[in-house]
Formats: C-alpha cells, sequence, structure tokens
C-alpha cells in the first residue's frame, strides 16, 4: 500500500467530474475506495437539500456490514450531523477527520459539556456502522457529506498521511457529487418541461377534438398509432425513424388537425353531406394548422406533418397534390393512422368498421392513395395483435 | 515560485467544476495562470465542436499581446491542431508538452518528413502567439483543446516538473471545461423546450381567440399587461412575486380564456344581447377551462388563474362567488388586464373606451369589483406611460 491506491484515487476523483448520475457517482466512489484501500466497508453520509437529512450509502464489503432499520437516514438534529456542521471537529482534531480511537481516549475536560455529549452521540454512531474514521465533505460552508471509513484489512490503523489523503479526497468526492446534482436537477426540470409541453398540446388538441362531434378522442388515437407505426419502421431503418423523428411526429400527430379551429361548428357538425364550398372550407384545415404554427421555428420538422396529412400517394390528395415520396414520410405515417381511425369509428353516414375490414380495405388502396412501405409496418402491427 | 502556485492553481481547477459558463471558466483558468505563474501570457485553444474549429481565448498579459486577425479560429488543418491531433506529439516528446525551444533544435532525421513539414508550421504559429509551450488536452481521444504558454517573467526558461505539473493540469482543465460545455448543452436544450411551450401555447391560444370575432388579439394583450402588472408588484414584494409566479402568471394569462373553445359560435359571435340561457353557457368559460387542463399536474398553479379569473373582490363574481383575499392573486391580476383590455376595445354593443376613461372607471370600481392593490399598480404604470 501507500503511494500507489492514492494516485489512482486521485486520478480516478478527476473523472468522476463526468458521471452526472449521483447515485451512480456515490456507488462507484464508495466501491473503489472499499477496494484499493482494502478496507472492510465504507459508506457516505449525503446530504439531501429538500428535506434537510443524509442518506447514507454503505458497500457492505467483505464482511457483509448490515443497516440497522431507520439508519438509513440521518436528521440534521443526529450528533454525527452536528458534529461536522457545528465544525466541532475543527475545534478538536486539525485536519476534520474523526478516528474513533481518539475521540474515544479524548479528555472530556478540554472540551465543552456540549460539545462532549453530541461526541458521545457520535461515537455511539460509530460503533453501529462499526467505523474506525469519519471524514466530512464541504462546498462551501454547507456540509456535502461524510465519509465512512471501517477498519483496515490488515489490522493496521490509519496513518496521518492516509487521513491527509482522505480529507483531501473527501472534497473532490464532494465537489464531483455536488456537480451531479446540479446536472440530475437541470435534467429533471427538462422532462419536467418536456411532459409539460406534450401534456398540454394534448390537452388543447382534445379540446379542439371536442368541437367536432364525431371525432371524440381521435387525435388521442392516431397520435398512439402514428407511434407505434414508427416503432415498427425504426426496427428497419434506424436511420431515418430515429428518436429525433419520433419526437417530431409525436407533436406533429397531436396538432394535425388543429387547424379545424379555423372550420365554422356549422359544417364540422352537420348531420348531411357537405355540398362543394363546405368541402373546400374542410380541406383547408391542414393549410390552416400550418399557418398557426408556422412562427414556431422549433416546429419546422412537426409542421409538415400536419401540413400534408392529407395528401395521397397517387397525387390526388390536397392541399398540394404531392405525390408519393414528395410526401414527408411524417405525414404519410399521419396519413394512414388518420385512415385506419376514420374508418374504425362511426360516422354519420355509416357505421364503423371493424379492425379487420379496415386492414383489408387500407391493404386494398396501398399504393394508391397510401405509401405502402407504411401500409405494410400497419397491417405487420395488426397481424401482431399490437392494434 | 516552486510548489506555491502549483498548490493554488491545483486547488483552483477543482473548483472550477462548478463553474458551468464555459466562456467564463476559460477566462478565468488563463487569468489565472498568468498571474499565478508570472507568465507575459496564456492562451487557450478550445475546440467548437459543431464546426470543428478551435477558438482561441488569450490572455493579453502585461506584455498586450495582439492577435493578428484571421488568427482567432484555427481549423482542424492547421498545422498546430495537426500536430496534436495526430498525436506527433506523443511520438517525438515523451510527456506530451511542445516546448518550442526544443522543437526549434531537433534533429530532422528522427522524425519522418511529413511530421517535419507539421512541426515548421508549428513553429511558424508558435511565433506568432510569442508562444514558449504548447500543453494539449485531451479528453477520452479527442484534443479538446491546447494551451499556449508565453515566456516566464523572470527570463528562465520551464523546468521539466513545470511542464509535468501543466500537463497535469491541463487535463483537469479539459475536464472542467467538458462539464461546462455539458452544462450549458443541456441549459440551451432547457430553454428551447421553454421557448417551444410558451410559442406552442401562444399560437394555440390565438386561434381560440380567432374563433370569438370581438377580441382579437385579446389573450396576447392580457398576457403582456398581467406580466406588467406582476412586475410592478414584484419590486414591492419579492417574496410573493417572484420568478416562479411570473412563469405561473403567463401561463395561465395565455390559457385564461381556453374554455371558450367549449362555447357554441352562435352565442361567442352573436350581435344582440344574449339571454340568460346564453349568459350561463358563456360564464363556464372558466370552469370548462380548468377542466381541460386539470389533468396536468405541472399546471396546478397557472390552473388557479383560469379557474377563478372572473371572480369579483365583493363577491360577486363566477363561479364560486370567492372574495377579497379568498381570490388567489394570478387570478385577480388576470381580472384586472382582462378588465381594463375589454374596456378599451370596441365591443358590438359600444366604442372602445379611452385608456384614460378606462383608469377612470377602473378606479371607481377598486375595492369592488376588483382588488385595490392591483389596481395600484395599473394606476401606477398608466401614470409611468407604461401601458
Amino acid at each position: 500500500m501507500g503511494i500507489d491506491y492514492k494516485k489512482e484515487l486521485e486520478s480516478a476523483a478527476k473523472t468522476m467530474i463526468l458521471v452526472h448520475e449521483p447515485d451512480t457517482l456515490i456507488k462507484m466512489i464508495v466501491r473503489m475506495i472499499v477496494q484499493r484501500v482494502r478496507i472492510s466497508h465504507a459508506g457516505i453520509l449525503l446530504h439531501d437539500k429538500d428535506r434537510d437529512t443524509y442518506i447514507l450509502t454503505v458497500s457492505r464489503g467483505t464482511t457483509g456490514l448490515k443497516i440497522p432499520k431507520g439508519f438509513a437516514r440521518m436528521d440534521a438534529d443526529n450528533p454525527l450531523i452536528r458534529f461536522f456542521r457545528e465544525r466541532i471537529n475543527k475545534q478538536i482534531f486539525n485536519d476534520g477527520a474523526l478516528v474513533y480511537e481518539e475521540a474515544k481516549i479524548l479528555n472530556q475536560h478540554k472540551i465543552g459539556l456540549s460539545a462532549q455529549k453530541i461526541l458521545k452521540g457520535v461515537l455511539y454512531q460509530m460503533e453501529i456502522f462499526e467505523t474506525e474514521v469519519c471524514i466530512p465533505s464541504y462546498f462551501r460552508d454547507d456540509l456535502l457529506g461524510v465519509l465512512l471509513l471501517g477498519s483496515k484489512k490488515n489490522g493496521k490503523k490509519f496513518g496521518q498521511d492516509e487521513l491527509d489523503f482522505f480529507v483531501a479526497l473527501a472534497d473532490d468526492v464532494a465537489m464531483a457529487i455536488r456537480n451531479a446534482q446540479l446536472f440530475k436537477e437541470l435534467e429533471l426540470e427538462l422532462n419536467k418541461n418536456k411532459r409539460l409541453f406534450i401534456h398540454t398540446t394534448v390537452a388543447l388538441a382534445a379540446a379542439i377534438d371536442a368541437k367536432d362531434h364525431y371525432t371524440h378522442g381521435h387525435t388521442a388515437r392516431v397520435t398512439d398509432l402514428s407511434l407505434k407505426i414508427a416503432n415498427r419502421l425504426m426496427q428497419k431503418n434506424k436511420n431515418t425513424f430515429n428518436e429525433k423523428f419520433l419526437e417530431h411526429l409525436h407533436i406533429a400527430s397531436l396538432l394535425h388537425d388543429i387547424g379545424k379551429i379555423g372550420i365554422p361548428e356549422s359544417i364540422l357538425n352537420k348531420e348531411g353531406p357537405l355540398n362543394d364550398t363546405e368541402i373546400r372550407k374542410m380541406q383547408e384545415h391542414p393549410t390552416v394548422g400550418s399557418v398557426i404554427l408556422q412562427p414556431i421555428k422549433e416546429l419546422e420538422d412537426s409542421i409538415l406533418g400536419v401540413k400534408y396529412h392529407h395528401e395521397k400517394y397517387d397525387g390526388s390528395g390536397y392541399p398540394e397534390g404531392l405525390k408519393g415520396n414528395q410526401i414527408p414520410l411524417i405525414a404519410a405515417i399521419i396519413s394512414v393512422a388518420d385512415t385506419f381511425d376514420a374508418m374504425t369509428t362511426d360516422r354519420p353516414y355509416r357505421r364503423a368498421f371493424s379492425k379487420k375490414e379496415a386492414i383489408v380495405e387500407i391493404q386494398q388502396v396501398s399504393g394508391k392513395q397510401l405509401n405502402p412501405q407504411i401500409v405494410n409496418a400497419l397491417v405487420q402491427l395488426y397481424a401482431e395483435s399490437k392494434i
């Protein structure tokens, strides 16, 4: 032993900066210390800021230390926490590390009565965890955590140089953990925001859906089916159908009928057949939808799905009469999902097709109205009972 | 000099982990090196992954080094970059650091002809920047940056121990910079997502607005005014009106009339006065809005603004007849902004009030229909010509 494990741990501590998962990081550190320093077990008490409590992560080591129930967390009033938070350690031990053997034989008169009382509690905690040394980690003035070390496997005591080394290491560790926590917080906020966006779009799309008596739940079903189709296509072509594509498709299918907000209710809910003027008005909805979303730069790719979901593979669709591969894939997928959902729900002028009937009908227009590659994916999903 | 600046720089390098602004971090590092090591100037060439180019940040030092135009960036084919990217440095110098004096007198036969050619280019670059030593930083296999050191102020050469130290330091710096960059990327994505959410909500709210012939642009104006009022209130009470509150208010005011999507167009656009049934239907919109948004947990606080923006201070409003401080502040603010905008726009049954007339009217119902504290803020904004 000696300088070797120190160098290893030091350089490991540096690479830790780029581990941004706090739990993984802590487990990694604890395991590394146990293996490299060859001690029975180690643990880290880490501050949970939200609840002002300290959570214990322990490597059991080869001795199989058991953590007593109720000791996985320590509140701020726990003597071990108070001892380091109130810097009683600094008053007694210059380097801040707390060695069980030294603390045990400490002259009671050298420290105050209240400090002595806390120290007694600390020693009890150390006995429970079979801890020989405690090393606090601070970030600025906050106690970020406490490193707990079991006994060395060779039976020797920790030397002063080793204690110095661990005090320095604990600071690196504290910094790396703090960094990982900040990263995690930012990631959580990002995920929260993504959820907020999707949920709000779902709610507003559903509200617009609700205007159209005949399409209740249509948007949600088309979205679900579009994503299933894309996931199926993804299995064969991961370059085109990647995560970004799925994200754009998700948004596009949620918003595909948003332009219906521009169609008068009298047309939307008309019981009888529509006349030419009404049909023309109805067919404006993909364009109206794309105009509504146009100002949002980030939606550029999704807008293609909204604008072209009524184009047909043979060029007979609207608004532009695009053909075959001119139709963006994102729109061609929504088109297939839209057709399937329209066929399998009741309409004023006909009852719903069964799924089986719809699949047969759709296969007949594959390569004519609909993109055959995408129809294939739909048929496969049906065959696998996934829709 | 000697061990002192090393300890200082080492410990500084550690705290760098928590500086998450790459530009600040790089400037900090360069300045620190110049001051502590007492050299004429220093610089860092940092990789811009998107463009595969290296951007130069220089501390001019006391000698006031000028960067020649066009040298603020180095492309991947620049000899200095190629030298380190192709690891020619490792072939020639064991430690990876490149010392101008050593490179100059290098035996041409010991290295290949092409390496010699690149080295010539490197020496030219070093002369331009008056650089005595170049230290590369790698992260895994990527050249993340190059540290450029000017000459020592005491006129001496850099010793081997100093070079070793800088090679180690450069790795810490590389790691810290990479960490900061990752942080920055995450932050940018978060901001992009926030913009996406707000812009989409704006677009959908505007589309719903458009259904109501008389309120064109109403939502945008109410949102703008609500935020101005809240900012005014923030000056006096930063605890209640904080950034989180502003965010919730922003969303709430964008969505305050979303429930109108549930009102038939025949009522929304009726030319004459509404009958009792129609009025009741119209008054459902705050409740309908809150029901639409209810499933979105993240909108909890904003929903209060949607649901209660038609409550009145004296309890005569709807849907629940809440009074005074029972009405959430977020709703009370939207209520004042909503009232002001309604008064200052034309309606089928009356022409618009001037802003001055509206303010007088609103002051008369302050403490009756409207919360006086918020009316005060509106009046102040008007007095300051901010609305």
